[in-house]
């Protein structure tokens, strides 16, 4: 099978050895790479029982099939790993140049085990592996750490590094991407893993491709693709993701006020159109894509602070850090928006927790000692600027809100727990499952907590539909039959391309899963049906279910916060429907032939070949 | 205002001494008797704080103002306490004698606090107060100790009496009455507070009536209700309560295997019309009560022990001890049932409690062993009649399913926690939510935990409605629209209800509101609008949710089990139709004008004079 090097590195920091671990064809054909792969690993590696932050968890970094092909938007990564937020399983993806320059060294990924005795960073190159001393990089920003990390390997190296915020072992810490793209696997703490390693950055360069079956099936496939991608995603290449806030917020999907508010029209300041307009200095995209969603932003007069060039925000941070917050002062979003980038930080997470304070310091339930004087109100951007430092300090108040909203709850009592929107331990993203009912379901299930892109489905409630899935239209919102059913294909097959791997986005710009099925047919050169194909997916997103049946998940933990089931939402032009998570739960189970606990049966792990899971 | 004593008698058991407190008329107005009139008390003797099972929880047993009237079904009396079960607000009610010898000791309630330093009874007349000495009864069930009580007072006195279950301090246990009417307060564990206290009984007998202020008209109106109550009530007269067991099978309201299974024929051999073919020997009823649903029982020759003359088992009691446990065998219900009513047994809990250890059983998170040699499996009669008494006398296993299955299920672990069925800790009663909707928002919202009577709403989804309320017909089980405000309706009315008290089977005797008031009106002589009767329900309603608020309750615990909301249950002509719980709670907490947390609002109370919960 071609597009592999059939080996990953093992690395030991304890013992600062190294080790390759050949991969088998069988191996690569069930779980394909980056999280599929990463999982397939990881139960290996660890189980209910291993501590997050302890050396028994390893950190996997995994390429695709695709990474370093002409397949467009694959150079993205994978980092699998158990949860110090949520304890349960995780991954957290990432474009870029690293993908691409990691799997250039030869290998198709890395594990990363065990805890260096003082700071270190990786230097890996398809000459060999450098153990470096990181000391006098500890204690610096992302920004900082990965130029001067570039500094000392070479200029057109990647490197994923550690903030302030993953060395202070922070849950809400992601691992970041400078330079030429500025961006953060964030989500589900893989930061304070690094952390708890002494492990500053991984930095990587090579020159090694691998194989491609048919090359110029795959140059010609592409080629002719491009076009109709970049059109169908132009609104993002000209204005971010973020272009879709005001309307987002419009038609209720922004989630406003910790998810209390309906409508807040003051979110059209933070819309990519003003963005475009006021403070945009550049575009930036991942190697090998031709859609370039990246903003480069620029504010040296801040009155938050300067804010150097670097990602601006995308919607998801607009969401949480703005929308959430009730900031509705762009320089606010903006200059916390880069100190998330700068200390290593989920800004999902984040503005989440942030947002959570500012609904426990209105009823009072912290005030402003705790705060260190703080007014951290509704729409202060300046206290969301301070919360933003002191999350990533691990200062004050900030040291619990940076342990996730779930155990901030717990901490500051109080009935605090009405408010703390997250499933699993996950803070909510930014689609509101009162206005798309599939993410409802989505949320509730996801492998990782509540995650949008595990199902990816909100997309297909409103202009998308695959045709391969049985669907002709996209779904209607609020129709329930059929909609676990939905979810479910969408879950299977998100888990398909997030171990092949390409972006997200590229379900926007019309790919297919057949055009999908065509690429992993020219670059391996294994042929599959399609439904084979799928299979796969659904065989990863059983198995990572099963990972967290270690943990103890079952269906208890399906379950969405109770503002999200109970509190409608009202304003101009909203409609308020709830959704029936009951029901669609029902329906999932059974369609997925899950136990009505919400664990996988027998026959169907046999069914998937996963018997080595029973 | 007539129909009152207006003192309620404090009794030191500490001390061994007695107070009389006196109640004024406006309290009287606002909160009626019987549990309003005790949540009123709980207020102000017990909070969040309070160990159920401390000296500091006063068990607080009231009657109402229709007490001793000729009211029909009105010798009911309610005990108020916080739960050892639940850890929040209890309320349990009883029918029978003993409400009408209380009240006649001149007193309108007992307030009984503090703990005997050694076993002993209270003794009261309206000559006076005993302390007796208790300890040759200590041990002894509550048949035998009810006899042996009446033998030392007076054969016509009625005494409330704790069995083993309660001297073990089993949160299972209820407070028994025996007799000519064998019946329990049995739910939330008031038997257990009473063996906290070192109190076996308090017997009462007494001559003094209260006034009623028109004996006439009241006279009147009963005697012309009478047959419409007896005609619309005929077949529990007949056949008891259990006359609708197969019915309800048949439908899919009654609960089976632990809430998991569709359709149970077997249901038809523990129907009612099978009880009164084979083992009825007569009927009981309550004081004053002319539907007179009780039955008498007897089986000397049952192969699980011999059965004397006693209750026989109700609706409630053979959906939990058989249908839950599928053990077809009425001799084993039987037995179980007079075994739950000596030992002084909850039997919708401890079913529920032998039916969760049944599935604990068969999917190994427990084993014979744990049971010494038990085989505790779905229809096994013999491990069902074991069971309850391991359950009686704390014994094995015993021990801690009589805690409830919440706190089972932490004991057990490995994922018990997903069949165990209960809402804040109390089991749930034998009417499915997933066929009467309106008992889902009614389990997961009434103030003791998963209630039926509280709202008793599922008669009005099927042959009620109270044209008072604003229904002209009963209300259709699966319409989302306005049923949340049904339900909030039926719930203040009930809480009125409990507080008068009557019966909530004059219900199906087509008593309405409007009989309610006239009656109100006749006994005490206050005029007031039927708005202003029906606002009194829900003064109580809100008092008795502040009590729970106060311990920490809020929207997070307004839920169903798991398995409830997504379980669908199938068989032969079972529609399935799945509770939409967060639109119902959504409307709900809406109609009630309590905050989206499920916290009453200030504007609330004080609509209700409940400013002093603020």
């Amino acid at each position: 099978m071609k597009g592999y090097h059939k080996k990953v590195l093992a690395i030991e920091l304890t013992e600062r050895k190294t080790s390759e671990i050949p991969l088998d064809e069988e191996l690569l054909a069930k779980y394909v790479g980056g999280s599929g792969l990463g999982t397939r690993f990881l139960m290996d590696e660890a189980d209910g029982s291993t501590d997050p932050l302890g050396e028994g968890n390893p950190l996997i970094m995994m390429t695709g099939p695709f990474t370093t092909t002409p397949v467009t938007t694959s150079s993205r990564h994978s980092v699998v790993f158990k949860s110090p937020l949520t304890g349960i399983y995780a991954e957290s993806s990432c474009g870029g140049f690293f993908a691409d320059e990691l799997k250039k060294t030869g290998y198709d990924g890395l594990i990363i085990r065990g805890k260096a005795s003082s700071p270190l960073y990786i230097w890996l190159t398809n000459e060999g592996v450098e153990f470096r001393e990181a000391g006098h990089l500890w204690g610096q920003d992302i920004f900082q750490a990965h130029d001067r990390i570039l500094e000392e390997t070479a200029p057109r190296a990647a490197a994923a590094v550690i903030g302030p915020a993953g060395e202070n072992l922070v849950p809400l810490a992601g691992i970041g991407h400078h330079g030429r793209h500025t961006r953060l696997a964030a989500r589900c703490g893989g930061g304070a893993v690094m952390g708890a390693k002494n492990l500053k950055a991984v930095a990587v360069k090579g020159n090694l491709k691998s194989d491609v079956a048919d090359m110029k099936a795959l140059r010609e496939s592409i080629r002719g693709l491009v076009g109709q991608i970049r059109e169908a995603t132009l609104p993002m290449n000209e204005r971010g993701t973020a272009e879709s806030v005001a309307s987002n917020e419009k038609k209720g999907n922004l989630p406003l006020k910790n998810w209390y508010q309906g409508r807040w029209p003051e979110a059209q300041k933070l819309d990519g159109s003003v963005i475009t307009e006021t403070i945009l200095v550049g575009k930036s995209g991942c190697r090998y894509c031709p859609i370039v969603c990246g903003r480069r932003v620029k504010m040296e007069d801040n009155p938050y602070g300067p804010v150097v060039e670097s990602a601006g925000p995308e919607y998801e941070s607009i969401g949480a850090l703005g929308g959430l917050t009730l900031v509705d002062d762009l320089a606010a979003v903006v200059k916390a928006n880069e100190l998330c980038n700068r200390f290593g930080l989920d800004t999902i997470s984040t503005g989440s927790a942030v947002a959570f304070a500012m609904e426990a310091y209105e009823k009072g339930i912290i005030n402003r000692k705790d705060l260190d004087g703080l007014e951290l109100t509704w729409g202060n951007g300046k206290a969301l600027v301070e919360m933003v430092k002191k999350i990533g300090r691990k200062e004050g108040l900030g040291g619990i809100l940076g342990q996730g909203v779930r155990s901030a709850a717990e901490a500051f009592g109080g009935n605090s727990v009405e408010f703390a929107i997250h499933t699993k331990g996950l803070e909510l993203p930014m689609h509101d499952p009162r206005y798309y009912h599939s993410q409802a379901l989505s949320y509730a299930t996801s492998n990782r907590g509540a995650c949008h892109l595990a199902g990816n489905c909100h997309s297909h409630e409103s202009y998308l539909h695959f045709e391969e899935l049985g669907y002709k239209e996209p779904f209607p919102r609020h129709q329930l039959e059929g909609k676990a059913e939905l979810v479910a294909k969408l879950q299977n097959y998100n888990s398909l391309i997030d171990s092949l791997i390409t972006c997200k986005f590229l379900q926007i710009g019309l790919i297919t899963p057949t055009h999908h099925l065509e690429w992993y047919k020219m670059v391996t050169g294994r042929e599959i049906s399609l439904d084979q194909f799928l299979q796969i997916g659904e065989r990863i997103y059983n198995l990572k279910r099963m990972f967290n049946v270690r943990c103890g998940i079952s269906r208890k933990d399906d379950t969405l916060p109770p503002r999200i089931l109970t509190h409608k939402r009202r304003g101009e032009g909203l409609v308020v429907n709830m959704p029936h998570l009951g029901a669609l739960l029902s329906d999932y189970y059974e369609y997925r032939n899950w136990s009505e606990d919400g664990i996988p049966t027998i026959e169907k792990l046999k069914e998937l070949g996963l018997e080595e899971c029973l």
